[in-house]
Parts: structure tokens; sequence; C-alpha cells
């Protein structure tokens, strides 16, 4: 496949560009709720398009909710129902500690596959949402003609696979060669062989606050201590903590930073202070470790520029994986680990030596047909719908005092609770009812965001789940509405229980 | 499938009974080279079983070289070509110190996968022993009935393979459920996994003298010291040395152990010595890691039994894998942590949280059906045989003053050259020549198996095997005969190059 035609296969379809345009009028205010829309055949004659590619791009909209079908009428702009306000950031920072993750989130942690459980505590995309039909006829295909695929591996992962993870990488405006790649098992190997190749026991490492736990977890097993470092829930990280907090030569090792719709935020760090965060820590030798994991799931037209965009030196280790948005059970992840590329590929076959071939080499195929951008344009919408379907129910049913900032990608939403609230009474709670909800207490060493939650709208909006949200709203009320005490008998029998 | 039928399908068929009698009275004496063997009329009566068992128990025996037909004349004890003398164990022990692998070393892991070479570097059964065929059909149909195998996964592993892995270890002695497995990316992350459970940065562990590069390896990525015990190529570990070894409390945190054909020598530890090795390590408070591999590829009747089977307390982390009986590329390996279980699987899922669900299912299958015992037969068979051309072909055509112990079973083989002879250099000068040998200096952080080397004994036996190992014995053969130097200008720029 030329360059030309690699281009193309990730370029919007035709009634995405006409939605996009509408949608843009939406936010400029030009249209405003309740305008009535252009008809179809008006529309089609407006942008010199096919009747049914008019009508796509209005049903795309209609499915982001943000114009509504009414019969025999036509297309109105939607009423957007009101969200919650943001959270503000909290800038106090403590000094960097050694992770000690206590006994609730060990348990919350292993409690992450409840199948019960709706909406579900494990950030993925609902099955109906993963194309596994597809990938089920390459597996098929591919056992066929490589039955060999049982009897041996390649030490760095699949050529094919790299191949098309390099050929990619050029949307997120980084440059990367097939064999500065080395595939792993998931997204958290790749991170833990990055961390392993820049940082020895003792060594302080700078995250965003709040982080993904197992973030946390795998620092405190390879004895590391943390610094966090205040994040915006829609801006991410804050560069002027950073700046603080890496003044001092030697005293930060590395920042493990996920600046595209981080778990738990959903943020977007602007492009500039990506920039200025590479060239930072370039000048103060602080190594980055980038998770670029929820990065291909944004809900802007574009693409997010990952750190490595902007790195010159090889100082950004960017790691990703597959696992959220095609594969969940592939476990496919990958580093490009840049300067430490031999001291990466050495840990990687002192750790698990190879992955399982033929997973690889039917993710290569789906990416090398086309049929990964097809998937991830249908993804998008969907979690992007997901997402505000969520936002809304939460503004309907949680108390007030509640603050939520909308995620502009990814799979999760960080919801600050009045702040007596202990949110790990609410995850005590709503586990009985089997609605997964992530105390805010994992996400930080600190104490700060006890009285935050995190919901992932991976899953389909149903009734059911709309039912469930009400649950939880009522559960959150119920302890907003008593007196501010802490962890309640109560809470603390059912977390012994 | 209930108990009985479990044990009948790993009992040996009957001509395999038959055979291992005539095998009985040759290694006795009261048959001798060269002695006419009953005709296949004769053995089915004396027997009372079909001519077509009696003809398939001397058709076995030729296979494993012990009997030669000759047309029209039948059956014949086979003439036993002369092997080498054995090595002597050397009883000098060094103290504990940090691993640091040369640059030699480094270079040979980095070309192990050479696809020119014959005999290979990797030890692995050659293609043609593996069960690609029936591991494809497998494959194709879980993949037909179970899509969602790409969508998900079980933090664990596979239910259904932790059930197999545990009705097996019955055979090794010992007894598992299968909640208290954990399945690994492969036979080192096993080990890999419990190295971190029982040990920390600055720790010393024992482990058998020479042993497996990677184990080496592994010690030093983690900041481990390695204290080397001892080991005779025929029966294994010197407990003597590991008494001396281990008698300060304290100051050896764990062995890392191969009771059963370990890489590189193929010894059998006995029985007795197990039992004492697991009582004086569990008085001395002294984890014990052990890879049992190899453990289903004996050559000998009786599959061996594993240190966990003389466990009590849950002292013994049993580590292994299906990488080199069934599936190289398939990676799956588990351990079994005994009570450090919650600290490996936590550990497990910081490192890379799970393994794809397809391959661990489609093994389950294969083990359930009876496909894994017969196929197992088969590979014990063909690798005694093939052990015992190269046995027999490095007796040729080395010079004098090497030496080499039989391999009881596993893959490979363990070979001392004359003293003088820098195993670096043979493997720098056979590698020029595609011939996969490994230099013992690879074995030890001690230079004492310098003028050692290994072979693998995976391959097929065919003319052209043979003539490699001449090749490589006139290597060899040139080297000896030149005066003693240490490392040449030749070779240190081979290695350079």
């Amino acid at each position: 496949m030329d360059d030309d035609a690699a281009l193309s296969a990730t370029a919007p379809p035709l009634y995405q560009k006409i939605a996009a345009l509408i949608e843009r009028a939406i936010a400029s205010g030009a249209l405003r709720p309740g305008d009535r829309l252009p008809s179809v055949r008006a529309l089609s004659q407006q942008h010199q398009v096919s009747m049914s590619t008019a009508l796509q791009a209005y049903r795309w909209l209609e499915n982001r909710s943000a114009v509504l079908a009414r019969p025999k009428s036509g297309y109105f702009v939607a009423q957007q129902r009101p969200l919650l306000p943001e959270p503000q950031l909290d800038l106090r920072m403590e000094g960097a500690s050694f992770v000690n993750i206590d006994q609730v989130l060990q348990e919350f942690l292993y409690i992450v596959d409840d199948p019960l459980a709706l909406p579900r505590f494990h950030a993925a995309p609902a099955r109906a949402l993963l194309p596994e039909t597809k990938l089920q006829q390459l597996t098929a295909s591919i056992n066929r003609r490589h039955p060999e695929y049982a009897s041996g591996y390649a030490m760095t992962g699949s050529a094919a696979l790299r191949q098309e993870i390099a050929r990619r990488a050029i949307n997120s405006g980084a440059q990367l060669r097939p064999e500065e790649i080395v595939i792993t098992n998931g997204g958290m190997e790749a991170i833990y062989l990055a961390l392993r190749s820049v940082s020895s026991p003792g060594d302080t490492l700078v995250m965003e606050s709040p982080t993904y736990f197992h973030l946390l977890q795998v620092s405190e097993s390879l004895g590391l201590k943390v610094l966090e470092i205040p994040s915006h829930p829609r801006t991410g990280l804050s560069l002027e903590a950073l700046d603080l907090a890496t003044q001092q030569a030697g005293a930060v090792k590395a920042c493990v930073l996920l600046p595209n719709f981080p778990n738990p935020t959903g943020s977007l760090m602007p492009q500039e202070h990506k920039q200025q965060l590479v060239a930072m820590m370039a000048e103060r030798q602080v190594s980055i470790i980038e998770s670029d994991i929820y990065g291909e799931m944004h809900f802007g037209e574009q693409r997010p520029p990952t750190l490595k965009s902007f790195d010159r030196k090889g100082d950004v280790m960017l790691c990703s994986a597959f696992t959220k948005t095609v594969a969940p059970g592939y476990r496919i992840g990958w580093v490009a680990p840049g300067r430490h590329l031999l001291k990466t590929r050495a840990l990687k076959m002192r750790t698990s030596v190879a992955c399982p071939m033929l997973q690889q080499e039917v993710m290569a195929q789906f990416m090398r047909e086309g049929g990964y951008d097809h998937h991830l344009r249908k993804l998008r919408a969907a979690l992007r719908s997901q997402a505000r379907h969520m936002a809304e129910a939460i503004a309907r049913y949680f108390p007030a005092g509640c603050r939520l900032s909308m995620p502009q990608g990814g799979l999760l939403m960080w919801i600050e609770l009045p702040r007596h609230v202990d949110s790990r009474e609410v995850f005590a709670l709503a586990r009985l009812e089997h609605i997964g909800v992530a105390p805010g207490a994992a996400f930080s060493t600190s104490r700060r965001f006890d009285h935050f939650v995190r919901l992932q709208y991976g899953d389909l909006w149903t009734p059911k789940l709309d039912a469930a949200l009400r649950r939880l709203g009522q559960i959150v009320t119920s302890l907003a509405e008593r007196e501010p005490t802490g962890l309640t008998q109560r809470a603390a029998a059912l977390l012994r229980a």
C-alpha cells in the first residue's frame, strides 16, 4: 500500500465531513437548539452529494444526540441537556512518597470482573462495539494458512504488526520505524518494561494526579516513589506544578503520563502544553513514559498528537495497546522506547520473551485492510453518544454539589461528589447492587480524591443502565444528606464482609 | 473423564511394555550386542499379543537404535556405539555475586534465532515433532465457537486449562488445585513472577552450576546475587554443597532449581535427594522455585517426581510451560506458587495482567482429549533416539579429552572439551557456518565452564545434521591441537564483527 492510499484510508468519509460542518455551526451558535435544519434533499444539493450521503450525515448527528428527527417534520438541532459544572483544580502538592495501596483498593481491584456489574467496573467498550466477527474471520483464515504460528515466535513481535503500527504513527505526528517497536503483552507490560528501563528502586516518578491506579500499583511493586502533579480534568497536567517539581536536577527520574483522555479524567492536554512539556523534560534530562492507549478514541475530529511527536532526542517512550480499542482479550500492546530500545528489548526477553503470533498477525491484517479505521469511526461515535447520555443522567440523578468535566475522548468519566461523601462507601454500597463504580481514593496516594468516583461509559446506553445510574444517584444523595462523619460503621462492615 | 480413564490415558501402550522388557534385558546384559532376538511370531506368542503389536515393539526399539533389522534374518541386539566418558564434578565453589553477563554472551543471545542454524541454537523440538496440525484443527473449532475470546480474558488464566494442569500434576506426585495455579506468558514469566514474589534486590539466590543463562540474566536484571552450587551432570545439584551454602540463617533467600533434565546438562536428581532437599530448605526457611519445564520429556519409563511433590508447607513454587513440549509459539506457562499465591497473582496483574484465551483453551482441550499424552509418547521416543545419535556422533567426531554425560531427558547435551579450548571461540567459528552451539561460559558467572559447550538435539537426525557435527568436531579438534593461549586475536575479531 502506498502512502496516498494509507492516508486516504484514515481520512473520514464524506458524510462525516458534512456532519462536522453542522456540528461546528451548532458549537459556534450559528445554529441554535430547536432550529430546523435543511431537508435531506436541500442538504444534498448544498454539498453536491447523494441523498443517501446527506441522510447518513443526519443519522450520524442523531446518533451523537446533536440533532433530532421529528417524523414528517425533518431534522432539528437538539436541545442540549444541562451538564454539571466542572471540578476545580486543586493545586496543593504533597511530596514524593512510596506507594502503599490500602486494603479497600486491593479489594476493589479483585472484583473488577464482577460479570453482573452494570456499568461494568472495567474500562472497555461493550462487546457489541468490538469487531469480534471480523476478527474471528481473520483468525480462521490466518490459522488455516499458518499452522507454524503454534511452533515459533518473533522475539520483538510480528514484523507485519510493527509495520502497521509504524505506518499509523504518522497520524499522531510521530515518526516510528518498525524496528524500534517492541510488541508486549498488553499496555501494562509496555509501561512496566519502560519503567524498568529507566528507573531503579527508590527513584522518584512524576504522575498526573489523579492517575490510573494500576500505575500506582506497578510503582509500589517496583519500590518507586511517586510525586503526584495536580491535573486539570479538562486540560490535564499542570505545567507550572511540573516545572516546580523538576527544578532540582536529578530529583525526578521519569514522568509517566497520559496526555490524551487518561484514566480517570478523560482530559486532553493542549498541543502547546505537550510541546513545552517535552522540551522542558528534555532539558532537565527526565525521561517521559507516555501511554497513548486512549489516543485514538477522540471525540473531536482530529486525533490529538502524542508527546512522542514533539520528541527530538528519543527521550519519550511511547506505550500503547489494542486492548481498549479492538480486542481486550488479545492482550497486544507495544512500546517504542526511543533511545532505551536495547534495554527495553533485553528486559522483554528477561520477563516474558515473546507474545503469540496468531493474534498479532490478525491485528496486522485488520489494520492493513482498513477494517481498523472503519471500526474506530463507529466506536468513537458510539462512545461519544454514550458519554453524553451518561453525563446527562448524572446531571439528572446526582445531588447538588456534584461536578463533572465532560470527557473529550476515551472511556472514563470523573465525578466530584460533595466533599463529605466518602467514595469508598459509595463503592461498597453500589457493589452490593452490581453497579460498577471506582472509588476516587484508588487514583492517588493522597486522600484528596476520596470524594470522587470514576465511571466508565463503554456499555451501551439502555434503560437498565439509566436505572443503575438513577440508583447510584440515590446512594450518593443519601450519603450526601447525612452528617459528615468519615467511613461509617456500616460501610466498614460491608468492606470487611 | 473419570479418574480411571485419566490414568489409562497416560499408561503406555502394550507394544511399549514389551519393548521395555527387551530394553531391560539388554541393559542387564541378559541380551548382548549381536544376539538374535525372537522372531515376530515367537514374540507375539511369548507375550500373547498380536503379530502387529510384536512388530510395533521391534520397530519402536529399532527407532531407538536398540535393535537392528537385518533383511530376511530378523531382529538383532544393536551394537551400542561407544559414548564419551562423563565429565567429573568440580566441587569448588565461589561466593555469591551480582551477575554481570559479558558482551560475548549478549551477542550469543541475540543470534539464537538464526534461521539457518543446524543444529539450531534454540532448545525446542523440530517443527515436525510438534502437533501443529492437531492444534490448528482445535484452534479452528474453538475460534468458530468462541468469538468472544477476542474481547475478554480471565485474570489468572483459563479455568479449563488450570483444571487440566491440576489433573496431570498427580503424575508428578504433586497435588494441585486449579485455583492455586496462575497462567503466565511462557515459562520465563512464571519464574520471573516467582522470583519477584520471594526476593528483593540485593538478596542471594542459589542455583545449579551450570544453569540456564536466562535465569542468570533475570537475576541480573532484578539486582539479585547468585550463589552457584556445583551440580553433577548425571545426578544434579550437590546436596552437600547446598547444605554448606545454606547453613547460615538468612544468607540465602531462595533456590531456583531444575531437578528434572535441566538446561544445559539433562541431569536427573535422584528421588531421595529431592526429598532431602525440600526438607532441608523448609527447615532453613529458604523458598524453592522449581522449573519442571522438561519434566515430561523423560527417556526412562516413569515421569520423575517434582520437588513440589515433597512439599508439605507450600514452600515450593512450581513453574512449568508448554513451550518445550507442545507449542513454543503459544507462550503458555504456569506457576503454582504455594503459600505465595496472592503475592504472585498480584504481581501478574502488575506485569502483564492476563494471557490470550484462545491458545489456553486449545491447550486445555488437547490435554483433555488425550492428544497431549499421545504426542508426548512420540516426542519422547524421537528425542531419545536423536540424543543417542548425537552422542554417538560426538564420540566419533570430537577429539580425545572430550567428555559427555548422556542426558536422561529434555532437549540438551552438555559437552566438556579439552581444558584449553575456549568455547567462545568454538561458538564464534561455528556460528559462521550456521552451527548452533552455545558457549559454556553463558551458563555460569564463573569461568569454570569456558571449555564446555551445549548442543540441543531437538532437530531430526539427518545426514546434514551429522555433517554439521562432523564439522563442529573439526573445529574443536583444530582448537584442541593448538597451543593453549586463551581467546585468540582471530576469535576476538570474529566476535566483534
